[in-house]
């Protein structure tokens, strides 16, 4: 795997309106429809990387505590943070605006990770990721420890091996 | 909180074809409208449970280790395993099913939590759970080690306040 | 057909939400859209008594008393009643249920027939049901009468052939 | 009720294209899909008629014997036949097109019903309906002979008193 | 190219039903959703002139003065003007009815153009149109002008060469 | 009308991937989808730069010389050019890419027009448009002439009137 790209090289922009069949009856975005969104900004992230067929391996876990409102215009930015042989983790800032109303906040941010495929879904080798800025440097350094978690919560890592995952407990968890 | 309900008066089944606009180039499912569907009925089991207008508050880490084909039956069954205060855990069980070929897998199980809310969107108080079947005892007991993994993971808890949570090792996790 | 299956093994459950695009001026669920929730599901369900391609060859007259209301959450349950050769007759039960409400009304019954096809489209026979519990005996039974209501209004069937139609005025129609 | 109005003043034109999440395995047009298609045109048309607000009130059976292809183009003709006080009743003529191979073939007919309401949801007097071509005249008379089988199998009208039904068997019914 | 098929011969009409998600925070149609079916309805119009596949090749202007409401109706016609070797120009009238209140108004014009191709995409000729009415004999004779517009504005035309051109002025536009 | 806002700040991307039911026979995306995209990343470009409620006012003639393949991912960037008033005029550019190819063209340019409305629809001053990059200043620049030959074209404006559309032949035309 000689080659390696920019993380910025990844950065994938998607922006929703929140229309009626996507809210619940308190007029706020439903939260499977914003995991939607998220899988598919998430997914595009992963194929600009690798220039392969992408498949989603797993979502980290998500907290919903900011409401969007309908009308509200979602964008989510989604960016790879690091590679490992055939799978990337790609995080994902979603904002929300009330235009009209001139207000702006972060939402969510969440990971998810997928594996690049071939033709017969068969996981292929993707390039290393070169992060530049200080937040870039910041996901790619956390991509391991979260990576620990995952493969421990899913039981394919024991506990002991984790070594990077010393404790759970400064892990770089979406807020 | 005089009333409780018993778990399985939440149990809400969903089934999905799986449609040519679900899929990826590999005329799998996409991971995104899985958990759309996932959300929808978790929350109406939720709904059940509490006769109230539900929100998303969170979705626990998913993985998509078994592609889900086109023309593939997708049945969802929820129900809610416990209640806390106002908020509700709720597990999720995913079969799909090539009918033709006679072939049907659990392919996911996922946890999502939800809070019951009035009119203005302000939590309300919910029923207990009462769990009768060995599987509901289990999920019963589990969730509040999943709660507490739930709070540390979101900086809500302290790790030396997670008395369950002895090990995040012994987590029920779905696999 | 050597072979036979329980009417309990065609059993689906589809679960649907009434969202704002379904509904129509006076907040209420359009009568073409529970038409086409009747059809999947109970295409579904004659895939599951086959496990065969199927496609829709009749849908039985349609009563449309009850509304249903915007946020509602309508519950489809469908099941073979009995099978003529490569065609299967599917009973639907809609269920509706305002959940903040605590309101369960049985809305709508319907019967819709599917023939079994090989990939080229050609009919091709499917197992015997055989009905259980006293409604599935009754289902099972009344099939037949239904059969040859449906061929005299086709015209496919003389009326004084249709013996087990000797008084239109008894068939099991859904209410 | 002294206004009067022309069968072909409600008449509805509705042109669709079959697209590939309306198919099912075989690539055809899914039997739901369709009757969703005939609910919509058939209620404009009714709205048409009456000025007022329309809900369906009945679908009669509907026999599915002409698969209609991915990529055809699907008509739909909808006109009000006659009104009964707050009901109409409304004949749809599918039509199915295979432009590139020039091919076209009426592939369905439908009656549905519908009843004109107040925005309480009240029914309310529609105007009578003035056939005039050949087609339109015998769609009118034979109405009320369909509208007797309706009530008859709705068990909301006893055998004896459907005088216009004296033989089911010369019934108007859509082949 | 001997054959030639009069301008009613593709005579196409559409009819929607405009739904909350298709309008905007005033609860008005959206001008792209418009254009969406104003797309649809004209390539089926162009295919039945040319019994071709067929692909958008350009929209002239479009000016949304008229806004249309929730719960109207909405009737797209369209119809083939004109053939210029593989092109065909396609003029399409929009009609919005709010029917309860027995307003119907001509909400706008527009004129598309389509080439037919064969299955590799290659252009490929289509019959000569052969108008009859007044108001196709207009449409035809102003079909020059406009594509000469057309391919000045599209730079592939020298504005000395657009002999019909002559004056920008008298273009038949679309109000 | 004391603010003025920089062109860049309404800087709006969408990311859509073409699926299944965006495509015509020859499996590219519709023009009247792209259109329906151009239109809501528009619209947003317009809200962001009024913070109010904008209308579609008109969409200029647009060329599809480029198919855009089912799979691709399309990226429409759209910024607001320069204000008149309570009007917008908005630049998009659409990216298709076939990122597994590893292609990437620009395919479409588009204008749009939006008005700013209160919440009767009623027309509203916008903050005026400060262009930066030479880009933004061509753009600005001529907006002038595309807006005189947009009400020459609807007839607003007399052609002697058009100061700035001295030859309609050295317009800033999208390609």
């Amino acid at each position: 795997m000689a080659k390696k790209k920019f993380a910025k090289d990844s950065a994938t922009i998607m922006t929703e309106m929140v229309l009626p069949n996507d809210t619940n009856t308190l007029n706020n975005l439903m939260g499977g429809r914003l995991m939607h969104w998220m899988d598919v900004v998430a997914a595009i992230a992963a194929q600009k990387h690798s220039n392969r067929i992408v498949v989603t391996a797993s979502a980290d876990s998500i907290s919903f505590k900011q409401p969007i409102a309908l009308g509200n215009v979602v964008t989510l930015a989604a960016q790879v943070t690091r590679a490992f042989n055939s799978s990337m983790e790609v995080h994902i800032e979603v904002t929300a605006e009330d235009i009209p109303a001139n207000k702006k906040t972060v939402t969510h941010r969440a990971f998810f990770t997928f594996v690049a495929v071939d033709q017969n879904g068969k996981p292929i080798e993707v390039p290393e990721v070169v992060p530049e800025t200080k937040e870039e440097i910041e996901l790619y350094e956390g991509a391991l420890r979260r990576r620990q978690l995952r493969l421990v919560l899913a039981k394919r890592m024991k506990p002991e091996d984790a070594v990077e995952l010393k404790s759970i407990f400064n892990l770089d968890i979406p807020q």
